[in-house]
């Protein structure tokens, strides 16, 4: 089996065998939430996908520094450094102090995370903790030559880093393009050029959220704090840089162009960016009546949503999608992602109560493979998923008798789907999220019961039980090895 | 009933009645945890402590905004300025970057008060993200010229401070008493005298958490991070400042001094001080074997644990003593804790049953007034729980037949039993917490299958369900009206 990862890599166009700068060691960085508003699932995606990379990373045996930020300042309401800061709005209209609005969101989405099963980063900085960081920053590139102060404000002059770097690599704009694409906005504007961007801005009287620097009382641009971040824990050059397809540009382009303009250096070797997400075939927007919170999801509360879907149907739905596909949610897809999901988690607690033959009628290794390469194929999730789906058939036609595994091929089956379901695509059962132990016993023994009474032909009650289970959703299956039961 | 809240000041030595700043709001300010090591007791007791102060002012109708500080940064192995960063040691001991440790400990932190049902507070700052205003006060000292600089480091001049404002005033030692506590320390430092503190620290070579200054690359004194913190978000003065006991001297008399020597100004006007918590009557330590962290007591691990306890039983116990009492963990005492919360809960659970009569025998009122009395004399919480004691008997009186309320008085009942134990001492159910709504409905089933059973004389399968349930940790109750169930 192939054991080179490869990874698309949006800067080059093209994928690529990953090769870590030092050996056995990653350091990845993903662009985290600006934390003013709920999680929703422009949230999920990249939480998913980068949560995978990470958790397929570790299992290769890299040891993993992943570094994803908490935006708590900067970030203003349009890219062309113009609007108000994101998080100081959403303070001004509720009458709180910027950190309140922090601290409420940051919980929500640690929260909705964690429902997502996705693993926490290793580190987790936030922008107003590295003010310093940034600023010293600044100060070598406008050292360096390659920005301008005005009026308290420094940008960066692209058209000047254009004579030395290639501007626009990542995003395949051309500096061109960018003037097209920026000219309009640019009537009333400081900057000498309406390509460049602001990598330290002055604080109008009514900006609340400022910091004293060489050039007078402000904050850092939005695009600062990612490369100060990342230069501080994972160096001037890393491996592997993440986030929304949205982000490529300006957002990483300025990254790149400040890595390049302070240190000389192109900060990043491998950028993946994953698509975006459609909801009923169109963008996402709080106008159009389609904006759904994480938690609308998992309570069902929104109008659009015919039902309340597990965080694990989210989950598995997600990863159903390469994460360079785009991705439309409905209910109907939503329902299908959760049927799938309950036969390959029914599936593995099947797997758990079949018995081992003399012989084995299937090829457990070939399976092995096919996963591992779905995997190093740019973390080919839905391939994966198709395997597992191959995977099930066995498993299910073992427990009918009609195909079998010998005592060392179950267990390799077995390791197979903890593996690459549990640890890589980080399924957990929706018992395990919406139950626990003590449903277990109790429902250990609601099974012996039905069992006693069906011996004893008491079939009123065996009846009851088979009913008022069903009616709180759980459904219980009669197999050869004995009865057990799920959720529907 | 008396509407005055009265607060015992560590400053005056005395109760005195809450006035705040601001009509209607409330700053608080509580030191939070260093994070270098697992959660434990000396974390759950101010967490508790201010959690419950944080309510009831929030009951009382104040807007209240709680202020509680991650410190990942500046602490250091002891008081007197010396040894390594307590969080650096920990990196270099694991291996890893000192941020990593942050995030790890910080994530149990939350999980453990989150176990606990304390409500996060309003906005958590950390050192690290405070370092420009850190400097910016350690500057206003010096041109105050309260504080003096040496070899890059910045140390308050205790001495000078003295014959301005009274040093010593919090924890009553005054400035020959700390001199005669720290003289032996003192014979390679570089400060004028041994009472002074550092401000400011220059970084050794070794030390890798450092930022540049007007002083050289360093780190800021442990004790200014609350001052710089707590400025910016309560301002200068504010209301309350809440701690353990072991802060007071030099951690809190260091941050009156702070605020004095950098704004002539006193920073708080309550300070409230939770006592200390022994382990089996000895101070809780790692080299006496009795120290015990919070995930241990709640899956009950530890060599000296007799059984787990909830975080429930956790929190009822440290509640039944006066926060400014000791309190000393031991498996008799928890284990009487759980009854006593148990015995409460079920009283809560059968006061939703209960059914209303013509007439009151018990008067409601005097209970309410009670309870508010108990919380407004300095957040009384024992005397707060002997009060619903005496409603716990009434309500189990009312069950067996022998005293009666009228509609009103019992919803004024339940009222207060809603607020007191619930939203002021913030006790949820060990059911809510370890089981779920699947667990009720499965366990209705099950109660009714014995419920039948019993009717038609199937004696067998109901002692298979009371000893099968027995063996998980459910009990099953019979009362007049039906039976119910609650764990052991």
């Amino acid at each position: 089996m192939s054991k080179k990862i490869q990874i698309y890599n949006t800067l080059t166009r093209q994928k690529e065998v990953f090769k870590s700068i030092v050996k056995n060691h990653v350091g990845m960085y993903v662009c985290g939430p600006t934390v003013y508003g709920d999680p929703h699932l422009g949230h999920a995606r990249p939480g998913i996908t980068f949560d995978v990379v990470f958790r397929y990373l570790k299992h290769s045996n890299y040891t993993v520094r992943y570094v994803r930020n908490i935006t708590d300042a900067g970030h203003l309401e349009n890219d062309s450094d113009e609007g108000e800061d994101k998080i100081a709005k959403k303070a001004r209209l509720e009458q709180l102090e910027p950190m309140e609005i922090v601290q409420f969101y940051t919980i929500s989405y640690h929260k909705a995370m964690a429902s997502l099963n996705c693993l926490p980063p290793s580190i987790e900085p936030r922008a107003t903790g590295h003010i310093i960081e940034q600023i010293k920053m600044v100060e070598k590139i406008l050292e360096n030559g390659f920005a301008y102060t005005i009026n308290g404000s420094v940008y960066l002059d692209v058209n000047k880093y254009n004579e030395k770097y290639p501007y626009g690599s990542l995003s395949g704009r051309n500096i061109e393009d960018a003037l097209e694409g920026t000219r309009a906005l640019d009537r009333q504007s400081e900057k000498k050029s309406s390509v460049d961007f602001a990598i330290w801005k002055k604080a109008n009287p009514e900006h609340i959220m400022r910091w004293p620097s060489p050039w007078g009382n402000g904050f850092p641009g939005w695009h600062m704090e990612c490369s100060a971040m990342s230069e501080k824990y994972l160096g001037k050059k890393f491996d592997i840089h993440g986030g929304g397809m949205d982000l490529v540009f300006p957002h990483h382009e300025a990254e790149i162009a400040q890595g390049n303009a302070c240190n000389d250096c192109n900060p990043v070797n491998y950028w993946m960016h994953n698509n975006m997400i459609t909801v009923d075939g169109k963008k996402m927007g709080k106008s159009l009546g389609n904006f759904i919170n994480l938690e609308e999801f998992f309570n069902g509360s929104h109008d659009k949503l015919e039902k309340a879907y597990t965080p694990m149907t989210i989950r598995f739905f997600i990863l159903q999608a390469h994460y360079r596909s785009t991705v439309d949610f409905s209910n109907e897809a939503l329902q299908a992602a959760e049927k799938g999901f309950t036969k390959l988690m029914n599936a593995m607690e099947t797997l758990g109560n079949i018995l081992a033959s003399d012989i084995s009628t299937y090829d457990v290794n070939t399976l092995q493979e096919n996963c591992y390469a779905a995997m190093n194929d740019d973390f080919n999730t839905p391939i994966l998923i198709a395997h597992l789906f191959d995977g099930v058939r066995i498993i299910n036609s073992i427990k009918d008798g009609k195909e079998s595994l010998n005592a060392s091929d179950l267990e390799q089956l077995k390791k197979i789907f903890n593996t690459f379901f549990t640890e890589i695509l980080g399924f957990i059962s929706n018992k395990g999220s919406s139950g626990n132990d003590l449903t277990n016993e109790v429902m250990e023994l609601v099974l012996q019961l039905r069992g006693n009474a069906k011996k004893s032909k008491d079939f009123d009650t065996a009846d009851l039980i088979r009913n008022e289970l069903d009616k709180v959703g759980v459904q219980i299956k009669d197999g050869r090895e004995g009865s057990s039961w799920e959720l529907k």
